[in-house]
């Protein structure tokens, strides 16, 4: 899940090869090569099941404990999971809690399912602070976790979410744990929420680089709520694209060492933005997870035109993520241009941003 | 767009070759080679714009009268581009008429858009009856067309949608027209409906037996709708599979020829079937677009499983699609397997079901 396309489009900037691209939260780096080696003989065009091909669905429920195939639905990226999550828990105006700064389309994805986001504040440290979360959730039908988080780049403590988890039970509240960035930490192992009440949503678009393929999923033990969204899904899309999930399953058959290597690769260039930004004197958070920054910024939307008009530097506004005064910054990009990126940044600083 | 998945999982059938199936609503002969050439040398994975390629977008626009790339949204499948129509004009339980007999995912669409599906019944021709129309449409939402329909085969008179054209146009009715049998039509051209309220939706899936790679679009001229549609997608869904459309635009570069031949096999299994079920004594249209027949049956629910448990041919209720008392057969499959088909359905016919 990615870009505020919402936002002005010519900040995609397609074939300018001197514009610096922090925007996009897509991968550069390839998927595994499994999955166009897939495509050379690849013939199928006929329908698939609804809730994902039983081959793909077994070989993800071998990365879950205790799951089997009928936990998962394929779905058309994390985006179609969590519209057809929220879609199949939802009471007319029910509160969903979202933790703010946010991933930009989850307010919409509440509102479109006719729900009404609701939100609580992510401590100075970008953490959840338990005692606040613990009293504003009272009442809510589902709450958002997403650790690693797009767009702070913090991971939550394992002590929070084990608490989160377990009120949310309590509770009877749903728990919808958007997960894409699990293969992308750097500080521990991913910890999985489960429950009864929890959905987990991931996708191959981070892990996998297959962002434009747009294949996805939601993993519950709630056979029932499963059941309730591929019942969905066979009147709003039928099965996902039936090549994509191929590919995605060809993925899944990479050594190991892709996703151990894009880590590394990610976590040399976490370092080289982080100690950059730092040496710029930015406030920021250290990105523990995901790939993206999320400095202070004043006048931030100020700041987002005049690096891209004339520092020809994307980045995208931290208020389309509910965290005004702060802009995004995908590292999603080689090093050298990283290093590039920053230098203009140090310039823009030095110059425009002084006078603000 | 087809099956009820949510009838019997077993219905599908799958590896038993001794299973007749007139159930499938997909194309049995392949799609043209040139959407599978192109996948040799595939290896594109990142985002691509949420409303479609821009390639694609204007391949389909030069097939309409003065569109554009910019009156395309490019969706997973028909379902998706229905699903964002009546989501995107949706009023809180405003009324959506739809003609009876109904594709069966319509009423499921229009409860899903926090809508109301109300009904008129096609006359004994499978015909729009214009006066009834007339009165039940006042103080609709949105009408949904489908001409050639699924299930009943039947195609409009370009009369009759000129006037349903008129009359929503005067009313601010919105017509969401599916179309995606325009290129299975055995009696004249396909009518194309239009006006700043109409929305054509229409897919790769039955022209060029695409279903499981699922590409489907909406074409509107009201271009603030289309926003509206780009919008939601680019949260619930983002871009369809991109894969998927350079598939969809390698079968547009198809020779017109390939959809030639496969009206010709289409009609010449029409005639095998309509011919073989009249010898048979059964009524029903006689089918002048798209692969179905909808048979009039007594308990016909019961037919559908006798059919299937003693005499291994899957067939559809069609109280699925409002239509109780008939059955819906799809003649998706080759000439052959018809005639077995038939052969079997004469035997249940003088066996179980005279007894009904």
């Amino acid at each position: 899940m990615s870009e505020p396309i919402s936002g002005p489009a010519f900040f995609i900037g397609k074939g300018d090869d001197t514009l610096i691209s922090f925007g996009s939260g897509q991968p550069d780096l390839p998927p595994p090569v499994e999955a166009f080696d897939i495509l050379k003989t690849y013939t199928s065009f006929k329908y698939g099941l609804v809730q994902g091909e039983q081959s793909l669905r077994s070989a993800l429920a071998s990365q879950y404990p205790q799951a089997t195939a009928e936990h998962f639905v394929i779905t058309n990226g994390a985006s179609e999971a969590i519209d057809l999550v929220l879609r199949s828990i939802s009471v007319p105006r029910g509160k969903v809690l979202l933790p703010r700064p946010y991933y930009y389309s989850y307010p919409f994805n509440v509102l479109y399912a006719g729900m009404t986001p609701c939100y609580y504040d992510l401590d100075k440290n970008g953490k959840v602070d338990f005692t606040v979360f613990e009293r504003i959730v009272q009442g809510c039908v589902a709450v958002m976790i997403n650790s690693p988080s797009n767009p702070t780049g913090t991971v939550q403590d394992i002590d929070t979410l084990k608490k989160i988890e377990a009120l949310c039970d309590k509770l009877g509240v749903y728990v919808i744990s958007d997960e894409v960035y699990k293969d992308i930490i750097y500080v521990r192992e991913n910890y999985l929420i489960q429950g009864s009440r929890v959905i987990t949503v991931n996708s191959f678009s981070k892990t996998y680089a297959m962002c434009g393929l747009r294949v996805g999923y939601a993993y519950s033990t709630n056979k029932e709520l499963i059941e309730k969204i591929v019942e969905m899904k066979t009147h709003t899309a039928m099965n996902t694209s039936i090549v994509g999930q191929v590919m995605a399953l060809a993925a899944l058959s990479a050594p190991q060492s892709y996703i151990g290597h894009n880590v590394e690769v990610w976590h040399a260039r976490r370092d080289l933005m982080y100690n950059g930004m730092r040496e710029l004197g930015l406030l920021l958070w250290k990105p523990e997870g995901a790939f993206y920054v999320l400095p202070k910024f004043k006048n931030s939307g100020r700041a987002v035109n005049d690096l891209y008009y004339t520092y020809k530097v994307i980045t995208y506004d931290g208020a389309w993520f509910g965290a005004p005064e702060r802009i995004r910054f995908s590292y999603a990009l080689d090093a050298t241009k990283i290093q590039e990126g920053l230098r203009r940044l140090k310039e823009f600083m030095g110059k425009e941003y002084a006078s603000y």
